[in-house]
């Protein structure tokens, strides 16, 4: 499905900033593989503490984070051979949330074990499934995202907790507009070229696509740092929303000299992964990668574009957590809508019809 | 109406510290005009978050603060000739609250707005009017403030956020009995001739005058960093409530030089200005200036009588918010009242009955 | 009352963490003698705000830390000659909580005074008592420490505020066993040894002892740094729990020199005193001191034992806080006992029956 834009200019009220549940069977980001070494990861997702480790067979586990004997965070303790010891009385626990060790003590009861949670690794991510109480066992796969493993691309990506509801984030990430005012001096540039930009907008049941050409455009700070462009450059934005995640793939090459959905395109490229996982309702975990094709010297390029691109998140968290933060202050009010708010509205129908079941 | 001080002497309990609700259809202090500058500022005012800045035609704007698109704070964004730019996806508002672009987007819908305060500027204040749903429409001007204007003193000023309510702070300004035990390094000196100078207190439907004469005293630390008094002086302090804000007015001359009530009296002033605006029922705004006369270099001057100023209002904050904490944790309780709190309890009787329209 | 371990792994569901009261009737340690110096102590005991401070007559006198004139903290005023000096308008408190000077006013009024608490100083500590409403006069005195007074030994202390309620200090207290990991720095070394020694619990209706021997073991860095051992050692922990207090005497001799039980051991020797008093229901002063028996330079022995009680005692506040605030996100749940867990069950069943009554 395709509409344009003039289509979606009737002002709807905007849907009222409460966020009472999060859609479940679905596969959510819990940690990127990178954050899995020496150390436990404890973090809460969709409202539940888990505690995260790679275990001994070498696959990543996640535990309730409790210990069952004295409720300390099992995140406190520490790892031995892939199993995790708790850090007061010593309690060892496998991947699969049994405790196998009390010191001490030789018999171990049967009620000695904490709950355990579904988890795949898959293209240096972790997955989580949260499903409905009748379906706590996954139904399919989590996504591939081959931009990790194919070897064309260097990453690298990070963490950050948001003071402010999932669905926020997704807004944001839905327009790329806001990049003309509020990363100027990152990947912005020409504000006015960003908000004139044509936007083509394809939504299914479950994903949305927001794809806008900026031809013959002034690069960016970013792009320039990274790339030896000659001029003006041809300039695209696509970005695929999932539930639980979005894939954001820009880049340009010289003006005229490709066309825009050559899936061959050369000239440079970012890739963004964009996993957004709630920790409450009112906060979110957002997991992010950066990958960007070498020119010439990979590590030194991968350093430029992730240091580009944590100025960047970082002022759009800035301005997220603000916006939340006015929002609480003024409570329930009728917001209105422009023209780049299409895929975003797009995306929160889906949850919407995904939370409600309707 | 005067009152000697023996006839306040039956003890009454006192008011209990709840704060429902504010004195409306008056005008409050928003901000001192030397804050207006480059950018704008956010400020929650009796409850109600403000974005105030210089609109194109030089007189003071007060907008909501709160884009109506996607309710970020407009104190976020950015000044452009006058308007207000929203620092999320540029929507640019005038001094009336109306939005005049939509990057991107031609038509600008009627409902792209938002709500405008009415704010005034007189004397180097800026004033914002709350009225009652039957009354939004200031039906008096802002007081004037000659004292900042005239080109007689050298002032300068500050904005102080409280963790406390409101008439805690006229409480404290109400009665300088305090200046003996809280400001013994500044402006306070000795103790007892504080607590036993003569006190007069007259007070009419909204306003409340404490006047209080110590002859022949030692001058404190202030007074004598700036005035070269030749010994003991006769000091006087002038305090005038009003429901918004307190002008206190203390100095002294050398000792039996002048009638302290001559309106031409020399000598070194103190010419205070406090404006006391409710931020939420537990917090405050406390707005101040202090003018003086200049004897020599009148910056130097200026400098010294500040920053002995911040050093006093610095130690009034602490004691004020210690004594509200305090009284959050104990909760309601009766207080006994001594022979200072004469001035105090008229000024808390005038807002009980704007207040409650009693 | 002497159980074995073994009859008490029935797994009982663990009391779930909500701690609605104390047990009052009881001397609970509201400082030690040592902070009480050129300043009143202000601190909250049992929910309720007291001020502490030397009176005129050399005794501990103990006040609701709120001026009866403006509610300030009086713990915010100054120390005059063993009375208190409120720090807002200078009214003027004796020990028994009398105002005996109004600044600036003849007549003090019956009404000015602030209530008075029970305390008591023995052995330097001081102790407050709180009562029943039908029991505010203690009818029997705080317990005597003679450690602190025989002038055998030399000993330090400090406070610590945890965000923990009282009931999870105990346990820790309670459970030497925790030792083996969370105190592997300093005063824990081999946690098998810990977990495995014999544990002898005895107890009545109002104190619990546990009793365990560790023999022929590595001395641990604490005792290693503090005295001259020649190579294994013969280790006790010995636990007394009170309602309010608990006294663990822990030490070694050279392994095979000495009976354990044998009141004139030599070795080294630590002797702890552990004041735990709560704040409010969620929150606990801990007051300790440590004392030890210097075998040469007692300044410097001191010094070496009090450095390394305070980082284990830090360590047992990360793990106590961190235990609290996972069971807070959890919620009430059940927990299992382990083999460790028997004294400091048998002190919550104390506690449970004095808050109860039953």
């Amino acid at each position: 499905m395709s509409t344009s834009i003039a289509a979606q200019l009737a002002y709807e009220i905007a849907p009222a900033p409460s966020f009472p549940t999060f859609p479940l069977n679905q596969w959510y980001v819990a940690a990127l593989s990178s954050e899995l070494k020496d150390k436990p990861v404890g973090r809460t997702l969709l409202g539940k503490p888990v505690v995260i480790f790679r275990a001994a067979n070498g696959q990543v586990a996640a535990l309730e984070d409790r210990c069952c004997h004295r409720a300390l965070p099992l995140s406190n303790g520490t790892l031995e051979e892939g199993r995790l010891r708790c850090g007061y009385h010593g309690l060892l626990f496998n991947g699969e949330g049994k405790c196998v060790e009390i010191p001490g003590q030789d018999k171990i009861p049967s009620k000695a074990k904490v709950p355990v949670y579904q988890v795949r690794e898959r293209d240096h991510l972790v997955w989580i499934w949260f499903g409905n109480p009748d379906n706590l066992v996954p139904n399919c796969e989590p996504p591939e995202y081959d931009v990790h493993s194919s070897g064309k691309y260097v990453f690298d990506g990070s963490v950050y907790h948001y003071d402010a509801p999932y669905q926020l984030i997704h807004d944001n990430l839905m327009d790329l507009s806001h990049l003309g005012y509020v990363h100027l001096k990152t990947i912005g540039g020409n504000a006015r070229i960003h908000m004139n930009a044509e936007m083509k907008v394809e939504s299914d049941d479950s994903t949305v696509r927001v794809v806008r050409y900026m031809l013959d455009s002034v690069p960016p700070p970013t792009y320039t740092a990274a790339y030896p462009f000659k001029g003006n450059v041809d300039r695209w934005q696509e970005i695929e929303f999932h539930v639980s995640h979005l894939r954001i793939w820009t880049g340009a090459v010289d003006a005229n000299t490709s066309a825009m959905d050559d899936p061959n395109r050369g000239g440079f490229h970012m890739r963004g992964f964009h996993g957004v996982t709630p920790e409450t309702e009112t906060t979110s975990h957002y997991f992010w990668t950066m990958a960007t094709n070498p020119i010439s010297d990979p590590e030194a390029t991968k350093a430029k574009v992730i240091e580009q691109t944590i100025l960047t998140f970082d002022e759009d968290k800035q301005v997220i957590e603000a916006q939340y933060a006015n929002m609480c202050r003024f409570g329930e009010r009728p917001l209105i809508d422009i023209h780049v708010d299409v895929g975003a509205n797009r995306a929160r129908k889906i949850i919407e019809r995904l939370r409600t079941g309707d």
